[in-house]
């Protein structure tokens, strides 16, 4: 499945995504379901059940839509909503710096011994097609294309052997980064923070449709047409079973909760010369399997 | 006012501390208020509306309750409920380091030209009373006292000036900190999150009963018996209005958001033997004018 949250009115709405075009308004399918990922995502048994009744109409509301006629609830006609990010304000962000075995080797760095966890404010996602914002006076802002875990099941002190139990799926995560901010204060949670800084999406793909913990997709950013980043999960040093379990050990991780697990090779900052975002740019990040995840970049008005 | 969030049942509740043992239940005084402070802290004065109208009858309703009687709604007996931390799941904990000067003092640092951020995972929080608990082979567990600003009305861009109109109030804050992490992740964000590694409490206190912008209180922490942190917020090298300017000049602050604004000096990191939390120890964090948050240290089962 492919989980979507949109904009229906001035209120987000909990979807699946069922083919290019058409979706499915859960809400509409089921008044008694909660409206918020936060509370479906730790048993997505429900949510499975809607898109198996549903799924069988697909054809015959596709053909509806191609002659132009209004969709049956609850499907929703994909091309005439406002996608946002899957999860709209997750208890946190964790990413992880360096783990790509060839992101640390253009940085010339050892392979560390232990996840290297920091995070993002949950106000910096950002939905597909929505601008990133370069802020005023910030001149090294950066992109570095992810593969992101969504939690479902909250937990504890999970071991490798039970984290697929806790994942509710995986998405595409930009973790634009401001080289300058990471390079002053060392932390870098303001680097990493900015309002935008994180889209993520289009959507969250569920286990089921993936390999094992995600592990052997393509993964490629593209700074407009050039192919900047290009590599594969299986470059993962610290893969997505033994980063569930090594932040568990101390950290609660909550139904949302975003976990991104680092970016890999060939990100502008150490190209020779140096190169960062600037307006006019779009950036596409893609994970086979899991989606596109394309933003434009823009200047932010100074208000 | 004191900003308290209380369970009933199993549900967290908004409500008053009127008095050491008196206190009002807001959705008991009226029903039609959101039931939690992240709706209510953008616009307090509905909250300062309904304080007025029963604060005559506290002296009464005390009569009553040293007689034995059952209180009226919607006034509670702040001794039989349970407290929880004032926000419960905020959308983010942004936290300074080296913003005392007697605290850089000590580290024979310079002081730093801008805020030095970092932030704590939501899930650390801590109610007062609560234990802290150390995880299992984590031996270099330590605390600090700080006061932490609540933010009310959300923004970007606030400027120094407008500032005041964004802050619901203050709270005492237990930035519990693991150094071994700290060290080693050289990022602090998986140091400062554990669990129950965000004591924070006991209530939010609103500005009117404070100095502007908190300034000049005394804040001191104790191990047991022992002072191990006394300064005044007076000593804040970057004080509230220019943290709140500076960090949201790239970062977007939610009703809710916790900035815990820096440590004094006298940690256990930097004594001479240095010392660190063991299980049976009591921590206190005192602030003039606020309050006090005290936590028992308890070793966490390993389970």
């Amino acid at each position: 499945m492919k989980l979507i949250t949109f904009m229906q009115g001035t209120v987000p709405c909990c979807g699946l995504a069922l083919s290019e075009t058409v979706g499915l308004n859960l809400a509409a399918a089921d008044s008694t379901l909660p409206g918020n990922w936060h509370a479906l995502l730790p048993n997505l048994e429900v949510v499975h059940e809607i898109h198996k009744k549903y799924l069988p109409e697909l054809g015959e509301v596709e053909s509806a839509r191609l002659g132009g006629h209004l969709l049956p609830e609850p499907f929703i006609d994909l091309h005439k909503i406002e996608l946002l990010t899957p999860i709209v304000l997750p208890s946190k962000i964790i990413a992880v710096g360096l783990n790509y075995r060839d992101h640390a080797e253009e940085q010339n760095k050892e392979l560390p011994q232990n996840p290297m966890l920091f995070s993002k404010a949950s106000t910096c996602l950002q939905m597909t097609g929505g601008p990133i914002e370069l802020p005023v006076g910030h001149e090294q802002i950066d992109a570095e294309a992810e593969l992101a875990v969504i939690i479902g099941q909250p937990g504890k002190n999970i071991s490798t052997q039970d984290a697929a139990k806790h994942i509710a799926g995986y998405t595409c995560f930009n973790d634009v980064s401001d080289r300058e901010a990471q390079r002053k204060d060392r932390q870098y949670f303001r680097a990493k923070s900015m309002d935008t800084g994180g889209p993520c999406g289009p959507w969250i793909v569920t286990p089921d449709e993936l390999p094992e913990f995600a592990q052997g997709l393509n993964i490629t950013c593209h700074w407009n047409d050039q192919l900047m980043q290009s590599s594969n999960t299986n470059q993962l040093i610290f893969p997505v079973d033994e980063l569930i379990s090594y932040i568990s050990r101390t950290i609660s991780l909550m139904p949302g909760d975003i976990i991104s697990t680092g970016t890999p090779g060939g990100v502008g900052v150490f190209r020779d010369p140096k190169v960062f975002l600037k307006a006019g740019d779009t950036i596409t990040v893609e994970i086979e399997g899991i989606g596109v995840l394309s933003n434009p970049v823009v200047d932010a008005i100074d208000d």
